[in-house]
């Protein structure tokens, strides 16, 4: 009820803040008999971790995960999968301007309204750390999907502020810490970083995630649309102002004569549709893309109000990154992973079979 | 499990096709007590039904909606609420060039490969018309959330195709059939209409939403939050591929001294956030856009494949609207309703009430 | 929220009252493919129906089911199935003398206490009419499994009163009013029933279903066993006062040595669980008894109160059953087909097939 | 999907087995400003925890329980709250001999048929150990039905083995190690318990759990019965075998002149009904009573098979109760609350308050 549950057939509740004792998640739902350890996960939280470029904020966590449940002899057993994460570096001192005032552009206001009471150690619950169980389990739903199926999930920053980050190959992003798909443009990216830095100032950026090998078939006609979910999904992660799938808003101002994606016995002829009709995945590739709002934590003072309704200045002192796009990338991969295992199981549930090797026009060939 | 209900407090079940029997939902979840006819949701369909202008799809039906249960002597009870709209114009025969074949954009294909069998006629599942009964719950939500609660929901159209349509009052939203908060625009719109229809082309459309009056507090902070149900129910309306809260993706380019919204103690300064912060409503408008992509049935003949994979082209002789968006404002209107609804009595559960007056921060003004 | 729904995967919303327009339910999760008509649902409601014997209430309802949806040429398309039953039978005068006080057993004060507001006419949505729905999508998940899974659910009364009605033979079942499984003792309940109606009064009932054929493996472990599951639909029903999984009560006074079936490897010897081992079926019977409570509707009077808090004489003159349990042996034959069908698509989802033609022990022959 | 959650507004997923890491459990739904501490859970699960008598296993287990979230300064937050206990004594040796086989009575069998794995070590995820975060949990329910609706909620043993055990006092229950209502039938349980100890045998138990104070209108009305609910929760309790609400199975033999309790302007005459009507709270005493079937490890040789089909011998050599029903009182209790404190959540939301103070029949009385 109270919204810390993400996906229904393979689901995930976080628990946990920025600074109490650890966070983590219970996963539930995982099909038993796949191997995983630690290390699966905790590669991929290394990914997502603080403190890897001066362009994001240096709070220094280890973010070790711990199994603590789910997984006997190193293979799934079907039974629930606890992460645990220990939270080692919580200055909480950063934050004590704050205890009775409201960050601008933060969940301090709406929480205090909503419960009347709040952690307001580094943004307590609302804060971006609470990210890490979900590329926790981002990262088993990623190993899933990528042994059964084949579905491959990859992201990268397409703009940053008004810098647009054309496409150049997917061997580019893991080479500098903005997941460009595009060395050339990182010198302009790193040169606007340190100038915002110098400022006090944040941006805004637009990434976008592709899954490669999605079966045609994903995602439930009405309500529960695969590109519904992946936008709830990705609309839910902190800062997130918008999310598109295929053409986007770019189709407002399309002819239907170019925006529908004709199709021939080869497949499709383009994707404006982003992989989805009908809100069931067609077997293209899933592509999605989201903006980010600029980090709301910025050095220079802004106006807002304490809890007796009184007047405040606001600055933050605190380790914070200029632009929180920067280390989302990891985050809405392992959403995007989470609605597609998601999708698949109930798809398995509803239909009998998810993987359908070919699509199902094959066979059906007339004498 | 099938994607069928919309919300988990105040939830919505639909069913039916378009040329089936009829159409409907079952309303789970309704605070008894409250007065309620068929003249209350009539008046909502009759909004959305189509063949109200020559610019929109000259199917008639009258969509004349009975209410099954859930209501005694005018009142609600608190038990479900079936609502039942018999189809009546059913020209199946209009359909019967594509039983066959998969017509582009549509979600022909993707049925048949999730199924395995697709009711063909109009779409079946799949058409718009089964947005009624949404509509149609969306009445009864927004009338609670009008007398309990004061929140008013309103829509217009901000764009179509490449015209924009700048926003002067709600007043000219009622005047004109593209729900245009913009008499000046209409007759601009009226002859782009007029030349797509000519040309058997389509085109897409922006559309705004806006509740005000809506409480402090409402939604859940990890991952129901209000703009993640928000663009799932959005994203989940046929032929939207782009949701935005507040900003949106021009909160790409904007700098966080810009975009994070600052507080005084009369209140905020600007609504960038959309309404939304951390995922809780933060009293302001709740502010949302969405790109809807152009009609996918026109006339111009396209490349498809028939379900043995041959090759086939696909033309539309029925009645379709040139423009999909004209009609769907009404549609987003219920959609926002039935998340708010649903928020709002989550929100009472957990946290005991949802009518704040005055924000929590009125009483606490120190000694 | 509001409890009208039961399954998860496969999940059956009703709706309706005793006197309202009418009355039917959503079927959501069925899988496509599998034929349906009318008939093979209306066969199950027939069953049900009252007024077949003189030992039920002689309210005269056809209870036509009507298919709204989910059905195409014949066959389940996997969306919603909604079916639909007209009250047509509906004395409302019958029920004018409870208007203002409640009935003794009965739902009247719970209801008008929780919700402020009542259909009074014949205990609206609390009455047994309400089974009807239940049997008809019950009558769909009995086809599912038995096609599917080979799965066979039958029923039998095993006490009336204090009469035992020991089991001899599935066969004798319905030759009788009374769903007894034994044709010796019929006329010793017919004499029983026949003095009860003299006498104005009313009996509860033992009745117990079995289903056969259930593959190992259906049931979760923690909290949704199979047998948790079941007692939940059970007890869900109206009147039912208490449910028992195999040895039920009786374990209470057995040794360990006695009541823990040991196994061979030609299967287990005795079932005294029933069929379910740590809430997961054992490919043993299911095998459940519940009890019934008498027919809180009789004629003799009984001391109430009004919803003024004055006291009140409440006489039933109405048509009622003496004894509720006669007409229940399908509706738990219903309840029970819902819930394994709702595991066996549950445990498709998570452990990718159901029907485990001999158990995993087979394969595993050691060379 | 996988069956770890109990509840829907407050919710408990457990996570954990026997010899893994740990135990535990995420709450979700908690409402926000409740006094809470971990003494506040470890007062509960010291009640709960084995080797405090010589009736039950001597496992020594300080269980002492950790609160990883939800609580900021004393006060929950209205986020989860995460409750860890970690696993000291595990002695895996002692189930070396059942690597293979299949204990009788046990989940051991069905496990292995459903995943096609099994964490065998005590049982894995099927040990009654995971209890305990049901405990703790409940002791938070239990707090906050007590705080906010006075609600109190007891247990007792009301019949070990054939040895009945006539209520006389709730204060007798916490003297002696059965909880026994009745001091004087303590020496023959003691005797009782020694000579099946000796035997290598077990027993099953009768118990009953009573909630005082609950307010009228709890519970829904079609199939999340409140009874229903209670039945799901205790039968998914490990060794339970059957659930009566109020008469229960005595109701069979009633005449409904003697079970449906009359009303009179002073309350209820009688509660044969259990305090629930319906499906509804009817404001008087909740009575529930349980079997438990004998404790299946028992030190006599028992037939069984081993994973590849063979013929086993099991016997048991560990550490186990000779009568599991002797620990679960405060199981059941702990369960019991859970499902009302979901009850009280979700009437919250639907009908907008939950304690009635006084019954809604009180202020209408006629001018």
């Amino acid at each position: 009820m109270a919204g810390n549950t993400l996906g229904t057939f393979f689901s995930v509740t976080t628990f946990g803040e920025s600074h109490g004792p650890g966070i983590g998640c219970v996963i539930d739902g995982c099909p038993p008999g796949m191997h995983l350890t630690e290390f699966d996960i905790q590669k991929a939280l290394d990914r997502r971790r603080p403190g890897t470029s001066r362009h994001v904020t240096q709070r220094q966590e280890l973010d070790l995960v711990e199994i603590l449940s789910g997984v006997f002899e190193g293979v799934t057993t079907g039974t629930p999968i606890a992460l645990l994460i220990r939270n080692t570096d919580q200055r909480s001192k950063d934050y004590g301007n704050i205890i009775d005032s409201f960050r601008p552009g933060h969940a301090d206001y709406t929480y205090w309204q909503k419960y009347g009471i709040r952690d307001y150690r580094g943004g307590g619950r609302s804060s971006a750390r609470l990210t890490a169980p979900v590329v926790a389990a981002g990262a088993i739903a990623c190993k899933w999907l990528f042994e059964k199926l084949g579905i491959e999930i990859r992201g990268h920053m397409s703009q940053l502020g008004d810098i647009k980050i054309p496409f150049i190959d997917w061997s580019h992003v893991s080479e500098n810490p903005f997941y460009a798909a595009n060395a050339e443009v990182v010198p302009k990216l790193e040169a606007y970083m340190d100038l915002l830095r110098r400022e006090g100032d944040s941006v805004g950026a637009r990434l976008r995630v592709v899954a490669t090998g999605v079966p045609v078939g994903l995602g439930e006609p009405l309500f529960d649309k695969l590109d519904a979910d992946i936008a709830h999904a990705m609309m839910g992660l902190n800062a997130v102002k918008g999310v598109e799938i295929g053409a986007g808003f770019q189709s407002i101002a399309q002819k239907g004569s170019v925006h529908g994606d004709e199709l021939t016995p080869e497949g499709f002829i383009g994707n404006y549709a982003g992989g989805v009709l009908g809100g069931i995945s067609s077997g293209q590739d899933i592509d999605v893309s989201v903006a980010i709002k600029p980090t709301s934590s910025i050095r220079k003072p802004r106006r807002s109000i304490d809890k007796y309704g009184e007047p405040a200045l606001v600055e933050t002192f605190g380790r914070h990154d200029p632009c929180v796009g920067i280390r989302a990338t990891p985050i809405l991969e392992s959403l995007l992973a989470l609605v597609l295992m998601d999708h698949a199981l109930r798809q398995r549930a509803q239909c009998g079979d998810v993987s359908v090797p070919t699509p199902r026009i094959a066979p059906r060939v007339p004498e």
